[in-house]
């Protein structure tokens, strides 16, 4: 068993975007896909291990790219959040961005394009709740430490994606009543949906390039990213039955 | 493999007690123990039966009994919730209760008594807090549509006991503000915890003899179940590594 890497350019509004997407090489048969959602950062290295992590478990899986070819920050950046504002400010672009992305990997020769999902950290967790609240072509979606506000377009409803939120309690841009929100939101879309909570864990909880630092509430947290790893792993199995 | 079960007698305040406790008889080293505290009714059928399908999971499980020898209750008895009550009223003596009910599992031949966890359903999910609260000699549980009112007495700090807490979102004992209180309440005995909130599950999520009636947020929720059983699975798998 090998896992193989490959650049994938595609287009849409904006575009042209590049992903890297990763798959096990020895499997002749079509498999679910993933679309990995990054975070504020944009498509990164951290993001493509992610994918061959997916690729391990069966799935083809798409590290995506919704800021643009070449538009990408590090931490160490000037203007960290200026590709990720400019998309919160105009939710109706990511939306079309997500729906080129899903096509992308919806097309990809070795996916079953009946069975793909998405999975996002960060904002790419929001873009997950994005894709399910815009109705886009995917089963359901996992949100890792992902940002909860609505955008400014009416859900569908219902709303057909099942969802499973890894939640960290101390998150200072998710406090709790912004999750009981969420949960409140999802009810009302008839959505199906889960959300854990996981105690003591903060904002990237599932970046391990980032200590967390004592009362910031964030960076990694080993018990939280193992266990949400793992909640993935079987809502993903449940989910491609 | 045949699982093997036998009523077990013990002694504590207001006893003797009667539990059934069950295994595979043919592992010959002691396995992890795991208490089954049940719901208002007290201990019964069902509860035998968790009991059975904890010792398919390898362990030795005792379905416990807090009211007392012969004092039980079905759903068309009068007076449900008496003995339920009368330990609300009391939970001090619950505790004791609950303390003499795992010395019974701990001190059973089969068990390894340095692993040990519970796992409780409604009522019997509080009983699971009341253990860690009061810093019973348990290395974690699990409660299913558990109730979240805190006890008369202090609780330990730290809070050692290890708890996954499975909730029901439509649930009207626990709506969500107690949820978010119960976290808080963990947070601050920086106990180590997870909360798994179902969407569309009500109370008694778990029990599948209650069919769910709409709107009232009582009743037997499939996805539930099978669900919080599997996060269960995890959770006692990486408690008793």
């Amino acid at each position: 068993m090998a896992i193989v890497r490959q650049t994938l350019i595609y287009d849409g509004p904006g575009g042209p975007f590049e992903g890297v997407i990763a798959w096990e090489d020895e499997v002749e048969t079509p498999r679910p896909g993933v679309l990995v959602c990054p975070n504020i950062l944009g498509q990164k290295e951290s993001d493509n291990r992610k994918a061959e992590d997916l690729a391990k478990l069966g799935y083809v899986a798409l590290a995506c790219d919704v800021y643009g070819q070449g538009k990408r920050k590090t931490r160490e950046s000037e203007n960290v959040p200026e590709y990720m504002d400019a998309l919160n400010a105009d939710r109706m672009l990511l939306r079309d961005r997500l729906d080129a992305s899903l096509a992308a990997l919806r097309g990809f020769a070795a996916v079953d394009p009946a069975k793909v999902a998405a999975v996002g950290f960060c904002f790419g967790g929001k873009c997950v709740f994005d894709m399910a609240r815009a109705g886009l072509p995917f089963l359901g979606g996992v949100s890792f430490h992902g940002v909860y506000d609505r955008p400014d377009y009416a859900n569908v409803s219902p709303i057909a994606a099942k969802l499973l939120v890894c939640h960290g309690w101390e998150d200072p841009l998710c406090p709790p009543d912004t999750m009981v929100a969420l949960g409140r939101e999802l009810t009302e879309g008839q959505a199906d949906w889960q959300i854990h909570a996981y105690g003591n864990a903060g904002h990237a909880f599932t970046d391990a390039g980032m200590p967390m630092a004592e009362g910031s509430g964030f960076g990694h947290e080993e018990r939280a990213d193992r266990r949400s790893w793992k909640a993935m792993s079987d809502f993903l199995a449940e989910l491609f039955v």
